[in-house]
């Protein structure tokens, strides 16, 4: 892979998490720093400087300056969400394959004009979340899909918050209802709800209803807010999304045979090793004076971070694209898609006092 | 404690629990065996034997005989839930103080009929829910009441399933519409409502809501639900409960400054030592490429199962009231209404279509 050529990225503002995806890219081996553009090229100097991109690296003092530079293949968009819909267009109009940071879109309408254009430009779309290419995840679906091990599916709860102090909640965009209007919804709870479909096969479930009291802020975006999903065949799932509960990041899965826990699945404690826990076919001992097995641990390791693993797999469909004239692949828009529809659900559901939802592909 | 008179226990029917209850009455050093009725002679008798009821136990072919024995100071009542109101009643009447298997009662209407006899003849109430008494779940409180290491309560998640196999589900007393009609509900939910209450302090929630495709057996009744629960400050509750799903037992609190789980809340996996996990100010590291810290591994050994704690503190408060003519600890009985008027809340939810359940008092 490393031998043929890199897909050569383009990164568009100088978001805290591009500094992540940036050195994601240096790590990839089939993807390479090619440009950034911010609305002031002092700004991208120093962001380029600060992020090991290369010394040939293009420089730019707006957006578009980006999206015209014919060597760049691809672009990684992490502008705040109100954004994405003008700049994730443009770029597939520009034939850039597009790596969106997360929350794609503002709502699913706006998200189906993002991936109408990458499909008329015949560009990769990608969200950017990363967990979902550590190689744990592959080998907790192994589980979660053992009929002997886990058995059917019956609840999933998960969970991701932080707690991002005074200065993040006063200023940061994603508390801002023009920047990132779906708040701790859009952001956090973006993973929880791609947890539930992922645990889900992505099979949509019938009713979202949100749980009553989230939490505002002031401008009236969400700081907290949780919601139940209901399957036609009674599964079952529930999350809880915060910026003001200590940093959680859990997924627990329950099946008709088996227990899927994981403590850190949006990032690992740890870059290298990852763990979960697995439980089968659990019993009471005599008298019910106890129980086993307890948990098993599962450890994973990766030489490649998850960030680099996504950069990665993004520019292996990308470069199929540029060099043998592949299609792009869909699965990821249709993910994204999924995900969004849930979002758009929760949201529904609280605009309108916490009433089910029904949703609808 | 061991030097004065124990309390002696008489055990009205053979239930399967019973059978565990018996043994905990012979651990605890302040409780002794005295009588087992059931409706033949014949099963008392084998029970006794099989349960190392000591020689001088009496042996009765009815409840009647054991509440009319002058030496039962106690009865411990695991019988069906229908027949509650009517055994716990004349127990009360007869002045045996009550250990009461759960669900105590088939609404709060029959409890506070229970908890009246109890009150007006100066007899000791309580439910026997055994993780109560497990030194792990002072413990745990002590963490969770932690301004430094846990902070403010936001989140609670609570399940408890087990998949006993298809003769329990023909035949079970726990799934017969005449005998524990809550079925799932008043089994594995009466636990998870306890430790959502357990870790609000016993602070009510505001609102139930059932979710959406419980599951039910012909004859109507449940096997699995789940349900969300709200307080005014934007605490939240969640939990699944289920006669269809792999043996579960857990807690996960998520707070302002720390997470709490536990695995095995209602039976640890061993008996005399027990763990729980907790995290407290929880961060991401330089460019969020890890988190930290791991949640760390608290055990709790106990020389006393916690079933025997349980009857041990219960003849306390017994023979305190005995010796001393102290007046009947009500706490517990405070505690068993709440989770009963959870379950009362969770249920008509549930026959109202899921429609949110406002809980009073």
């Amino acid at each position: 892979m490393s031998s043929e050529k890199p897909i050569r990225f383009g990164v568009l503002g100088c978001a805290n998490i591009a500094r992540k995806v940036s050195r994601a890219i240096r790590l990839a081996p089939n993807a390479a720093l090619q440009a950034v553009g911010s609305r002031t090229r002092e700004k991208a100097s120093a962001f380029a400087a600060e992020n090991g991109f290369p010394e040939s690296a293009k420089i730019y003092g707006s957006y578009e300056a980006v999206l015209d530079d014919p060597d760049v293949d691809a672009v990684y968009v992490p502008l705040p969400t109100s954004l994405h819909a003008k700049w994730a267009v443009l770029a597939a109009q520009k034939k850039k394959h597009l790596l969106l940071e997360k929350p794609v879109a503002l709502n699913a309408a706006e998200l189906d004009t993002i991936l109408a254009a990458c499909e008329s430009n015949g560009v990769q779309y990608m969200d950017a979340t990363m967990w979902m290419h550590h190689p744990r995840t592959a080998l907790m679906k192994q589980f979660l899909s053992d009929p002997h091990r886990f058995g059917q599916l019956k609840s999933v709860h998960s969970v991701f918050s932080y707690c991002p102090g005074e200065e993040f909640l006063r200023n940061d965009i994603r508390v801002k209802p023009d920047l990132d209007a779906l708040g701790a919804l859009g952001d956090t709870g973006w993973y929880c709800i791609r947890a539930i479909l992922w645990a889900n096969d992505y099979e949509l479930p019938k009713t979202v209803t949100a749980l009553r009291e989230p939490e505002y802020n002031e401008a009236g975006v969400i700081l907290s807010c949780a919601a139940s999903l209901s399957w036609a065949d009674s599964r079952i799932a529930t999350f809880y999304c915060s910026f003001l509960t200590n940093l959680t990041m859990d997924i627990s899965c329950a099946g008709a045979k088996g227990n899927l826990r994981v403590h850190d699945f949006v990032i690992p404690f740890r870059e290298k090793a990852a763990k979960f826990y697995g439980a089968s076919n659990s019993t009471f001992s005599t008298l019910a004076l106890g129980c086993e097995p307890e948990p098993s641990e599962h450890a994973v390791e990766t030489d490649l971070p998850q960030e680099a693993l996504m950069v990665a797999e993004f520019a292996r469909l990308a470069g199929s694209i540029e060099r043998d004239g592949s299609k792009p692949e869909k699965k990821w828009g249709s993910i994204s898609r999924k995900t969004q529809l849930v979002v758009d659900a929760v949201k529904a559901s609280i605009e309108r006092g916490f009433e089910p939802v029904e949703v609808v592909n």
